[in-house]
C-alpha cells in the first residue's frame, strides 16, 4: 500500500495508557488521526485515564470531535478484557476505515531476584496472565469482533522489548514473557497475510519503569549500566520513540511480524 | 571442562518419561551413567512409567543397583512440582557428581485453531502454567534443593523445537511456549555461569505428537507437510535423537543457554 500521511478515521484501542509510553501514544496518535476517530483507553488507574482523557479533550482532534472511551480494567481477568473489547465496539462506527490496537500494558515482573528463585507457580502464572494471556486473548477478541472487510485496514502493535531478544541477568520474567509475545504476533502474522503485526521494541525510556530498572535490578551491573544511561542523558524521551513507531505506521513498509527496534529505523 | 564418556554418578530427573522422547532419554541415558546413580521420573500417567521402571530395572545399569523413583505427578500443579523435588532429594546421595534435570514434558496445545480464535484467558493461562510456570519452578527448585558446591556438576535441558525459533501457523500456543522456555533458559545462563544450560531442538520425532501434528494441524499446508515427511521417512526416530543429545552432554562444548538444533550437530 501507499505511505500515509495520516492513521485514517481510526479506532485506537491502547492499553496501559495512563502513564509512559501508552500516555505518549495516546497523544501522538492524536495528532495524526482524521475527525471521526475514537480511542479506547486502557488502564488499571481511572483518575490518571480521565486526566488523560481531559488532556487529549483539549488537543485539536478533541476540539474536533475525537470520542475518548476510558475504561479502567484490570487486564488480567477476563472481565478487563470483555469490557475493553465492548467499548471499541460501541465506539467504532461503520465509518472506521482502521483498527489499530497497541498492546502497551506490561509489567517488570520481581527484577530483584534471580532465576532460581522462582520456585512459585502462583507468582509466575499471574506474571504470564496480564502479560502473555491478556495480551494474546485481547488481541484474539479485537480481530474477532473486527472481521476482515473491504476498506478496512487492521494494525495490531505489540509493544516489545530488546528483552524479547536478548537475555538480561535477573530479568526472567520480562525476558520470557517478552519473548512469548512476540512469538505470538510472528505466528499471528504467519496466519493473518491481510493483517499488519508489528513487534516495535521502543529503546530504552525514560520512564517509571526504567527508574524500576536502574534501581531495583538484582544484577549489579545492569542496575549499574541503567544508571549510567540515565545519567549520560541516553534515555529516550518517550516521544522521540513515538515519532519512529508512527513513521513505522504511516511508511507501513515493515514486514508484517517482524520485531523492529528503536534503533533500527 | 574434558569431555566425558559417560555423565558420571548422576541424578537425572526427567519429565514426560512415560512416553516418546522423554522415554527414549531415560532408557538411553541409564546406558551412560554409572553405578551410584539414581532416576527420578516424572509424568501424569503412572501406569506407563512402572512399566518403563520394570524395563529399566532389567537393564544392566538396572541390574547394577541404579534407584528409579517414579513420580504420578501433575506439573501444572504446584504440589507436583514439589514431589518431584522431594523425590529428587531423597534418591540424591553425598556421592552424587552430577545433577540433569531434563525438562521433557509438553503439550501442543489446541493446533487445530488460529490465533485469532485464543479470546479464552483460562485456555492460554492453563497452557502456559504446564508448559512454561511449571519448567521455570521445577528447574529453580531443583537448582535450589542442589546447590552449586565442588565436585557437583550440574546440567538442565530444555527440551526445546524449531518452534521456539521460528513461527508455524495454527501453533501460536506450542511456538510462544517453547520461546518463553528458551529465553527463561538464556537468562538463566548469564546468571549462573558454573551451570550447564541446553535448550536441545530434537528435531521432527516420530512420536504420537508428531501424528497429532500430521492429524490435527488447522494450517493444511503444515498437516500436508507434516504427513509427506513421515511417508517418506523423513521423521526422526527419538534413539538418533538422543544420541545427538548425549554427544552434546559428553563433549560439554555447547555454549550454555545456546539453543542447538538436531540438525546442527
Amino acid at each position: 500500500m501507499l505511505p500515509m500521511s495520516d492513521l485514517g478515521r481510526a479506532l485506537c484501542i491502547i492499553t496501559g495508557a495512563s502513564r509512559g509510553f501508552g500516555r505518549t501514544i495516546a497523544k501522538e496518535f492524536s495528532r495524526v488521526v482524521r475527525p471521526g476517530s475514537a480511542f479506547v483507553l486502557v488502564a488499571r488507574s481511572g483518575g490518571d485515564l480521565r486526566s488523560l482523557q481531559a488532556e487529549l479533550t483539549e488537543t485539536e482532534a478533541g476540539r474536533a470531535g475525537l470520542q475518548i472511551r476510558c475504561v479502567e480494567a484490570d487486564l488480567g481477568l477476563a472481565e478487563g478484557l470483555e469490557r475493553v473489547t465492548k467499548a471499541a465496539q460501541e465506539v467504532a462506527t461503520d465509518l472506521t476505515e482502521h483498527v489499530l490496537l497497541v498492546n502497551n500494558a506490561g509489567s517488570l515482573g520481581d527484577i530483584s531476584r534471580f532465576t532460581k528463585s522462582f520456585t512459585d507457580m502462583t507468582e509466575v502464572n499471574s506474571y504470564l496472565s496480564v502479560n502473555v494471556s491478556s495480551f494474546l486473548c485481547l488481541t484474539a477478541q479485537i480481530l474477532q469482533a473486527f472481521p476482515q472487510r473491504p476498506g478496512l485496514r487492521r494494525t495490531v502493535i505489540n509493544i516489545s522489548s530488546l528483552c524479547a531478544v536478548k537475555p538480561f541477568s535477573s530479568w526472567v520474567l520480562y525476558c520470557s514473557g517478552k519473548a512469548a509475545r512476540d512469538m505470538v504476533f510472528r505466528v499471528l502474522a504467519a496466519e493473518e497475510p491481510d493483517l499488519r503485526v508489528l513487534n516495535y521494541a521502543p529503546g530504552p525510556l525514560d520512564t517509571d519503569m526504567q527508574l524500576e530498572a536502574r534501581s531495583k535490578s538484582g544484577d549489579v551491573q545492569l542496575r549499574k549500566s541503567f544508571s549510567e544511561m540515565f545519567s549520560q542523558g541516553q534515555l529516550l524521551s518517550c516521544e522521540e520513540s513515538c515519532v519512529k513507531l508512527m513513521k513505522l505506521l504511516m511508511e507501513d513498509s515493515f514486514t508484517s511480524g517482524a520485531h523492529v527496534d528503536f534503533y533500527d529505523i
